[in-house]
């Protein structure tokens, strides 16, 4: 059997469900943005781990070493945020073809450095290797949090508002202005830029996993379309999404509008992102976005709702009934 | 600069040192087998990550999935092992190539599992993508040691006496056997399943880490010849090694024996072992041999002294000086 006839989301369940018995008290395993470990009595460890391969999720010609490393440490650091961490070390792995140059690699630690150093994270170790065939680079990060404030994706109930934190789309339109070639005007430059250095929401999750009203969380890697998937499937439930309601930058619309692209699709299933998507309790949703926005000075964005069990995920625009053309992203799966 | 110019050790030498300014106190970084970060008031957290590339590291056709699996846990947990701690967790990133099919997929998690399961070590996440090139394997393990009972490779001093908790050579005598395609007699088969499934020695390591006349400890991953270096370098001394006085097996010997293969040869620059090195205080070194006897059941073996820094590695055979005609192992300037 081939990996491409059962995806990623396939092999997952595939394997997964023999590592998930006989836990450790205390231990989440396998299925959310980050495992969860005891550590000290009202602390618990997170730990993430991302693997990033050169021609399928980057290539080294379309982006500087330096926002390469910058991007390889800041997508991990964002699934810390997803659970409401704080973090606590970094540690990298890479795989170096032959024909990278040691200035490449200066470049690149530069980037993670810019970073680490920015969100005060440490890389206390990894490993280096030679690699026969791409740039290979793993990173494994920890965080903590305190025990009882942290968010899954199995939390979210009928009802739940469903929320972002940033604008969708920009990191997608960046992606495109690199593959499509299109000139690098400012626009095209700073959506790039979204593309390749993005902001892990390290104190928007602490915050919101501060608050009770909160049922679920995770960061937005592959597009809401996939990953509000993923909260429909751990937490048994559908949701109605409103296009309309997409928060889009400035930005995004104007180079949208531009080039004659759907800015909707580039929101809703572009992906990468690394916002955070959360559930609200219904009765509590006007009052933490009003307290989200005192607090970042930007609206937390209602964007839909959860709704039953089986209903799938909807999308209204205009108040009526509408689709996606393109959906969420499997490596294993598409062709790219 | 090309990579090969300056080597892995050459570019940890380059890297390290930027990421080693201001580290969180209670923290070890980039250096050891371990980094080692605060957990509670008397344990600390030990964290270790290894990459294996195919073409590299390991051939596809030369190892069974399931053994790829154990070793691929195996060699991490070893660094856990080399600190004194006890298993936490598994982390496993896979970058996978397209040929690679399902049921191959199913025999390497079965071999992770079987050492998972014997070492009572959880895989708590991971991540998996595929890849365009070689199959890619990162493992990220933690581990957990009472503070002050963790051993560095910085302790050794002159005086002491350097030991090996395993014979040495089976490993690298068991790649031989696949590498020139030998008839798989008892022996060499039993040399394969010594290189293909290596026991890390976490008993070992928690059993000399709570002795306080060990000094230093790490793991042999590539040949003592290599790993002393790294003692020496990290400790600033030199050493003594008498090759009359390596541990081998009398698989080792027959075998060897048979092909004409030099034996001090493999045991020494070989790698791949996956026991314990350490340095043990000269006036305990009697009394911690024989405890370590009484406790295993297998000799803690003297293979040398530490001496004055300078004196660089210095080899004896028969009470004269004597030299290896190999040297230990760099991925980056080898041509393997």
């Amino acid at each position: 059997m081939r990996l491409s006839d059962i995806g990623e989301f396939g092999l997952i369940a595939r394997f997964a469900p023999r590592f998930l018995e006989r836990l450790p008290a205390g231990t989440v395993g396998i299925g959310d943005d980050c495992a969860v470990l005891p550590w000290t009595k009202d602390r618990r460890l997170l730990v993430t781990t991302d693997m990033l391969v050169e021609g399928v999720h980057f290539l080294r010609a379309a982006i500087p070493a330096r926002d390469l490393g910058y991007k390889s440490l800041a997508v991990n650091l964002s699934d810390i945020a997803a659970m409401g961490g704080r973090l606590t070390a970094a540690f990298l792995s890479l795989g170096i073809p032959a024909c990278v140059e040691v200035e490449w690699l200066d470049a690149f630690f530069r980037g993670i450095r810019d970073l680490a150093a920015a969100e005060n994270v440490p890389l206390l170790g990894g490993d280096t290797t030679k690699s026969p065939g791409p740039l290979v680079i793993n990173l494994a990060v920890l965080g903590a949090a305190r025990r009882g404030r942290i968010k899954f994706r199995s939390g979210a109930r009928p009802g739940d508002a469903v929320v972002v934190t940033g604008s969708l789309g920009d990191s997608a339109a960046g992606l495109r202005v690199v593959l499509e070639k299109r000139p690098r005007g400012r626009d095209e430059a700073a959506l790039v830029r979204r593309h390749n250095r993005p902001r892990p929401h390290i104190p928007e999750g602490a915050w919101l996993a501060g608050r009770k009203a909160v049922t679920a969380m995770m960061d937005v890697s592959d597009g809401i379309d996939s990953d509000l998937r993923r909260i429909m499937e751990r937490s048994d439930c559908g949701a109605a999404v409103n296009l309309d309601a997409l928060p889009l930058s400035a930005l995004l619309r104007r180079t949208a509008r531009r080039y004659g692209w759907d800015e909707r699709e580039l929101a809703a299933a572009g992906g990468e992102d690394y916002c955070l998507l959360a559930t609200v309790r219904r009765d509590a949703s006007a009052e933490t976005a009003a307290a989200f926005e005192r607090a970042f000075g930007r609206p937390l964005v209602r964007i839909g709702t959860i709704t039953a069990a089986g209903d799938g995920l909807r999308y209204f625009a205009g108040g009526r009934p509408a689709a996606l053309r393109r959906r969420g992203f499997d490596h294993f799966t598409s062709k790219v």
